[in-house]
């Protein structure tokens, strides 16, 4: 299956999502190196013509592009710590999970050994690996990015250089993942709460999608108000005290109907502390004042 | 501006709403006659062509469509109440904020008095009246919203009836509003996160946006394991534990990046909670379990 056009690659790691990351550049062309803690894993990749590494120096050797995808940062050191004197010169492309402390820790011992250190974020399942709609994030130096997004590519469509701060892709990663549970957290509790009155999820899911779609235009006049940076946030739509009062009503269906008032009743407190903060008058826009924590300044009175 | 061929509407109360719901109809031709308790508010829409009401009983005479807008039940029932032997054989159609109790405890007032009901709720500002992508909801008697829905459709051109029960207005309104305030949430949430690292909202947006269209699909999926009614919720992208794993590091970035960690310390307690009664093997759509609280019997164990 190798192409000797293409680079080598090796990939570390071949859980579910690893073993994925090896399928789609053997499919891709390029001759993969793999290894992994236990043996077992490994065979059905060799089948598919993946080389097999016996120890981490070989696999770190094989290729200048080397992709990690073990389960945290302390499995990443304890396996690349014992052979960082190999990779000087390589390209590592970090796909563990890890923080943006850990990523940017990172960046600092690649440079010490003198590799080129790549964080990235999978926002996708291992099925969607090598769909063109998947996307990658990476952070670190955009030219060891560019050197190598081709390949890269081969694991999915959307992949994407953020910027050369490493801490970016963990970062993105879980601002998008909280917004996955914020989202369907008041999706299916809005189908609990429909559920009450015999409407099915299904029934209620096109008005879910179409009010998303809503959401998605208040979210960018909210994005300019918060960039203009002028602690405005003028309520073009409402007010966060309108808002707070519409919020009353779904706490009481909550109560009345019988189903989980817990989330309504955080959203409650959210916005409560928000306009003890002086923010009522604005837009919602101006619940980013609160997000942003206790150190920073009360925005302009409305 | 009134037409002979548009049938008479009566609008009773004037906010802001209000106000725009009878430009509306003006607009539309019908003969339009407005009521308001301050009849300050009333001249700018008499200059446009209204007709004014000098009492309730004059208002709700004056047509057979009498639309109310005013700011609470207990004010719905201060007006009407008193003329409720006026309103017989008319189309009562309530924008009026409300509970689902409410909106049904109204219906059998209606059915006493021998007046047909209607329920709505309006997804727009006043802003949006009118326009072609307003959502206004509907819910009560076919047959009476049947014969009012070309005018209705004036206010907006999403005018839709939900069923004959008249508490699914109030009830597809508050579940609406909770995924604005949950989307909202995440997405400001994020931007303050990202914040830390110097990215702009407006350049987590297009991230945003394309992730929300992601999460649609997932919630599409499961609509479909919540209506199957099996309790199985097959976890074919990712467990309830797996998501929990992840949580970790949005409640970690958040911490060590000093922004506000309630949001995600919340979702931490909710997930921990459907976890507790058994649910980590599931999708993440077993929430639902969650959410419609606690006199529901557990599902089956994956």
């Amino acid at each position: 299956m190798a192409d000797k056009d293409r680079s080598p690659v090796t990939v570390i790691g071949l859980g579910l999502m690893g073993h994925a990351l090896a399928a789609a550049f053997l499919k891709g062309g390029h001759p993969t190196t793999v290894w992994n803690r236990s043996a077992g894993k490994v065979d059905e990749l060799v089948a598919q013509g993946a080389l097999r590494a016996a120890t981490p120096a070989e696999a770190v050797t094989a290729a200048e592009l080397i992709v990690v995808c073990v389960s945290d940062n302390d499995v990443l050191h304890a396996v690349l710590d014992p052979v960082t004197d190999r990779l000087a010169g390589r390209v590592v492309a970090n796909l563990t999970s890890g923080s943006s402390d850990q990523a940017r820790a990172n960046a600092d011992w690649a440079r010490r050994a003198g590799f080129d250190y790549l964080d990235g974020a999978i926002m996708t399942v291992p099925a969607g690996v090598g769909a063109e709609d998947s996307v990658f994030f990476y952070a670190g130096p955009e030219r060891a990015y560019a050197r190598h997004a081709q390949t890269l590519r081969l694991l999915g469509g959307g992949t994407t250089h953020l910027g050369e701060d490493h801490g970016l892709a963990p970062l993105y990663d879980v601002a998008l993942l909280g917004m996955m549970w914020g989202t369907l957290n008041s999706f299916l509790h809005g189908a609990a709460l429909l559920e009450t009155a015999d409407v099915k999820a299904s029934e209620f899911l096109p008005w879910a999608v179409k009010w998303v779609d809503a959401v998605k235009l208040f979210a960018t006049d909210y994005a300019g108000q918060i960039d203009a940076g002028d602690g405005a946030y003028p309520a073009r739509d409402a007010t966060l005290e309108v808002h707070f009062g519409a919020l009353a009503h779904l706490l009481h269906e909550s109560r009345s109907q019988g189903v989980d008032a817990e989330l309504p009743r955080f959203v409650h407190t959210l916005m409560e502390r928000a306009i003890a903060r002086g923010l009522g008058g604005h837009s919602y826009a101006a619940m980013t004042e609160l997000f942003r924590g206790p150190e920073h300044s009360s925005p302009k009175q409305p």
